[in-house]
């Protein structure tokens, strides 16, 4: 098929221009240049390949959008109104105001067309909202990385729901970036497994406009794009007219859509700010344009000059069209659906459920339960043996490790990895990832998976590379999705590797991250409840940080218990201390307590694995566990305001680096007395540290 | 010229391998496969190539040699004793052990031959200790991009320094990795900027064993890296047999020294655990070689097999004759710097003081200090006129921004970008580095930079973009490396930009980063104070959190109370209260105060710009000012146990954004008269949270 222009598609594409420098004015910041250059693809694209229906963004086939680039969200804003989506022009006029529908960047959830819900907002979408915005982005190279997880997350699903004359899902991942995502090194790892996956679902359009921050790509960003990604794997096309030649962007994408089994980049050459007084310098990248500009860029376009925020009838109508296509798409595809319902109703079933993102019934009684009688185990290995007995149960697992498998301890026997079939090594029915040694784009690829839905990605590295990944699990906390870190090798613990491998401030850093759950079990019985809150936390993203080293299971606990993120592990009425503690130092912190108690000492201990999960239990509950009347002693091995470490630790094998750090039962004792003598000579009453001013 | 191989070569490489497997199978943790596929490479580099003195590892001029897959450190400790450093054989033998020279990664400074001291050890080096082991490796890809710092620290001094007829300066730096560094972003990043800049004196040896942790790299890693590193502009030479080729591999090398103009990348195909029963597989990778596996090895090279750790007299006796070359390197080098001393005496005084690190006489005087009476300034915009003051006296300043120039207001009007001349943008002199958008390898290489001495680097982005180069940060911290980061736009007082770019979770992470000091002014003086810090602190990176919006100059304080890291602010004396905040939320607490002493409520503010540097105070100064007596109301936007932030931030206008969150100097005066009425109700004495029981 070739391109067949009409008469309206200049008239919106300049629509579109001046009205993302309209948006961008009125709100007196935001980014017009990439908006205006990327325009014409972003009208060819929507009015001529995305099948989405705007007036249903939870469509599960529909073909997803990402806006990598996303400081050129004026450009997505624009085209959600145009769209019908539920965006209006007042939310136009409201760009980058105080909750408005329009953030400075696009948040999943929180416009319609954006997939999750934004965490902790007044202006909350309801529960299942989903959209044409699939993912939040801005922070550059995320929404590369994102694109290359729906693109997998399509793959995967199709293998394993599709059937002859049922290609039920089929949709293609369109992503938008520009010079900076493909300067990430996020966007570097996640284009290197997409190349080595084959993911001919990916279709990428650059924005080779030679233009960034600081003036000309020539400073510092001049490496052969086309060549990096054919080394990658990829189909490089390349448009040299995008700022008018509408037919050379619809052959380009329609190519890009041919090749079944490379992703592909489509490098988009154009001016930053076209019929800008500016155009094609760094001056209208982050800058609202001026009015004279405005109104000169207007009459070149044949738009009345004198008006802001003006879209004519004809494009409105033109995009009505685009709409009218996309519900009859949905429409043919429930027809489909329908037929296979009745032709496979299991699989139909389940994948309803998956959809719908409900658990199978009773799926948690696979969840072992330990008593303290069984052997003592690493926790890295009993989450492989909660993982070995829920995956049978939760097909919707699909993850794996950035290069580190047989430490990580995820790869559950008998699964097979998801590779492309001609690999030899697997299919994409498979739902083990190998992800190489690729930790950031390894946590953008999951946020993308866990966007695309029907799935729950698992990711796994040493906790002190999760690190690597930070700008993915902040995105992924800030959006709400359900992404699981399987973290071993947690603390000091791991001994040999030594200081460089030792996460000492990792704990505190992801604490502090809003809706991150950060689960730091210390036994069987804890690992259990880790699994079983991440698994039920639709919105909230888990890191489980697991140790290297064998743990006992304790006395007193129990996997409810610890699913309220902190409980009495050992009680005592009249206590003179309570030790609170986490994962690997529970045991030692239960060894201190008999031994303080043997010196007369009533000691409680506290086992508190997950902050986030205690903070949100009612407050008696809270208060009951971490009460008034009797000191508090905190124990890590983090940094840390009470006992923990106060620098880095030690390489050694690691019972001597925790002699060394004095993390043994007896030292614990001393410091234990110490807090209680400390507290008698101050006097006054104890008060929980959750009584509070406010 | 070409290879002559002397009988000593084959048995030296074999007792490198034997060794490697001994060192490993004593500690019973390590890594011998990668130890003993690169044996060769390392000793043609080190017989034939490195220009060092193992007996003076401070020599300036040294090639600079990093071992970026840093698990393979067996390799490194093995030739560091074979050289002569200060590493004996029972060193070897306590390798992986606590305290020991030789832990488990290689850390700069802590063994002789690697560059930097390490923070809070016991077994501290002495403070000028600079040796063979130039930086801390182990976490992949950070080696790479330390690699490239190194060859853009010696461009600039040459290009500063070196005369006709002095090539003073001239060194080589040499990278060893394997296939995880070149999949981590990290690399990516560092390896296109270095092509970029036509970096000549960088020497890349890839070790492509085609195994990693996961098996064959098949299964995640088929990119054509050949194409890739062209696509980057590198030269690309390939070694078909480093198991046993020598010639080939010291062609390649001398290959990769005669090309001036651009990186080399030498793909050297090895076998992993080359010699071991298992080679070519990865049980070899991580585990120690069984006993027999390193008796059959032996035998195989013509070594004892019952011998441990043997080291044959003509393999000492041929190392010994490489220490010697390197001396006598040394001592030339030296003559040159004597004549180079009288020829220009101006040149080399400079160039004696920046490789000593010692700062010009008077340079701080230069600092801006302000009064109340100033303009309100951002304090972004206030590092810069710190910047543009210093910058004259320090020449030693050399950094730049990732692609965030104009934003991070780090470019001083008038200095030239550090850029290959053939570019026509600058030359190696420039002082100013064009990162391009890539925070990760901006962080590595400035750790780089930093290791090499003679220069103290500055890197710039946001502060919330500081977390995609966490992985960087920290071995900064750990390795003691000196890297001044400008973060700009911190806290949610960026407004528009939204939570996408609203790092709430950082001051948290990066406080609790040890031997990182974390910077948050409030003001001018507070700014030049960061300033004198950073530039004087040798041996800690600084983080300089700085405000988009602009910040009014405080009554009270001046550099040298900031300088403390924490200071009163504001006094009262019989205090009903005290106000502790940081940067952008100061002035915000000092209106607060005043409308709480109009309501008869006497409050003092305590202004804590750096925590580090307050810790490192006297007790009784700190206890002078979180004095014991009256409650004390902590004020922060960031996640944050008292007043601050308990989610995301928000898009608006950020004055907006401030009310939302209630940080408005009448809604801390509330929530301080909350504090004073709690602290009532409660009784007892209010003792300072500095007086703890252990
Ligand atoms: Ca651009
Ligand atoms: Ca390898």
């Amino acid at each position: 098929m070739s391109f067949s222009p009409v008469q309206s598609d200049n008239i919106a594409i300049a629509t579109i221009r001046a009205l993302a420098a309209d948006v961008v004015t009125k709100a007196n910041s935001g980014h017009p240049g990439a908006p205006m250059g990327m325009a014409p693809a972003a009208h060819v694209l929507f009015s001529r390949f995305v099948n989405a229906n705007p007036k249903n963004s939870k469509w599960f086939n529909r073909d997803r959008f990402v806006l990598s680039n996303g400081h050129a969200c004026a450009l997505q804003y624009v085209l959600l109104h145009l769209l019908g989506y539920k965006l209006s022009m007042d939310d136009l006029k409201a760009f980058r105001q105080l909750d408005s529908l329009t953030p400075g960047h696009p948040e999943a959830g929180h416009t319609d067309g954006i997939l999750l819900n934004r965490i902790e907002r007044k202006v909350f979408l309801n529960d299942n909202f989903r959209s044409g915005v699939e993912v939040t982005t801005g922070p550059l190279g995320q929404g590369f990385g994102n694109g290359v997880g729906l693109a997998m997350a399509q793959a995967h699903l199709a293998a394993t729901f599709n059937k002859d004359g049922f290609d039920l899902i089929n949709n293609y991942t369109y992503v938008f970036c520009g010079d900076g995502c493909l300067m990430e090194g996020v966007a570097s790892e996640a284009a290197s497994l997409a190349g080595h996956l084959q993911l001919g679902n990916l279709i990428v359009v650059y924005d080779d406009n030679h233009i960034s921050i600081d003036g000309d790509t020539n400073v510092a960003f001049t490496e052969n794009v086309d060549q990096r990604f054919q080394s990658y794997g990829w189909q490089v096309l390349v448009v040299n007219n995008g700022d008018t030649d509408l037919a050379e962007i619809y052959n380009a994408i329609t190519q890009a859509k041919s090749e079944k089994n490379k992703p592909t980049i489509i490098r988009l050459k154009t001016t930053i700010g076209y019929g800008s007084k500016q155009q094609g310098t760094h001056g209208v990248h982050g800058s609202p344009l001026k009015a004279d500009d405005i109104q000169a860029l207007k009459t070149k376009f044949g738009l009345p000059a004198d008006q802001s925020f003006y879209v004519p009838q004809e494009t409105y109508d033109a995009y009505a069209q685009i709409v009218k296509r996309g519900a009859s798409l949905e429409s043919e595809w429930n027809s489909l659906l329908s037929s296979y319902s009745q032709k496979y109703p299991k699989e139909h079933a389940e994948l309803s459920r998956r959809i719908a993102g409900e658990l199978p019934a009773d799926w948690e009684k696979n969840l072992p339960v330990y008593k303290p009688t069984d052997a003592a185990v690493a926790s890295r290995k009993l989450s492989e043996i909660a993982l070995t007995a829920i995956t049978p149960v939760l097909p919707e697992l699909f993850g794996g490790s950035a290069d580190l498998t047989g430490s990580n301890l995820t790869k559950v026997k008998g699964t097979v990895d998801f590779q492309p079939p001609s690999t030899g090594l697997g299919n994409y029915a498979g739902t083990y990832i190998r992800f190489g040694v690729r930790e950031h784009g390894m946590g953008a690829i999951a946020n993308g998976i866990a966007a695309y839905g029907g799935i729950i990605p698992f990711v796994a590295t040493f906790l002190n590379f999760v690190s690597y990944a930070a700008g993915a699990t902040r995105l992924s906390a800030l959006s709400g999705h359900q992404v699981i870190w399987v973290a071993t090798h947690d603390s000091i613990g791991l001994g040999e590797d030594g200081p460089t491998h030792q996460p000492v401030e990792t704990a505190i850093h992801l604490r502090a991250t809003p809706n991150l759950a950060f689960w730091r079990p210390a036994d069987g019985n804890e690992t259990s409840a880790a699994y079983y809150s991440a698994i039920t936390s639709k919105k909230t993203p888990s890191v489980l940080s697991l140790s290297r080293q064998n743990l006992i299971n304790l006395e007193g606990s129990t996997v409810e218990k610890a699913l309220k993120g902190g409980y009495v592990l050992h009680e005592e009425q009249n206590e003179d201390l309570t030790i609170v503690s986490t994962g690997s130092e529970v045991p030692i912190a239960v060894e201190a307590a008999a031994k303080l108690k043997a010196e007369g000492i009533k000691t409680r201990v506290v086992s508190l694995p997950c902050w986030l999960t205690f903070d949100q239990q009612p407050e008696h509950y809270r208060l009951s566990v971490l009460r008034s009347g009797a000191p508090i002693l905190s124990l890590e091995l983090s940094h840390h305001e009470q006992y923990g470490l106060t620098g880095w630790g030690a390489s050694g094998p690691y019972q001597k680096v925790y002699e060394k750090f004095g993390i043994t039962g007896s030292n614990i004792a001393v410091v234990g007395k110490k807090v209680v003598d400390f507290y008698k000579q101050k006097g006054g009453p104890v008060v929980s540290p959750l009584i509070k001013a406010f």
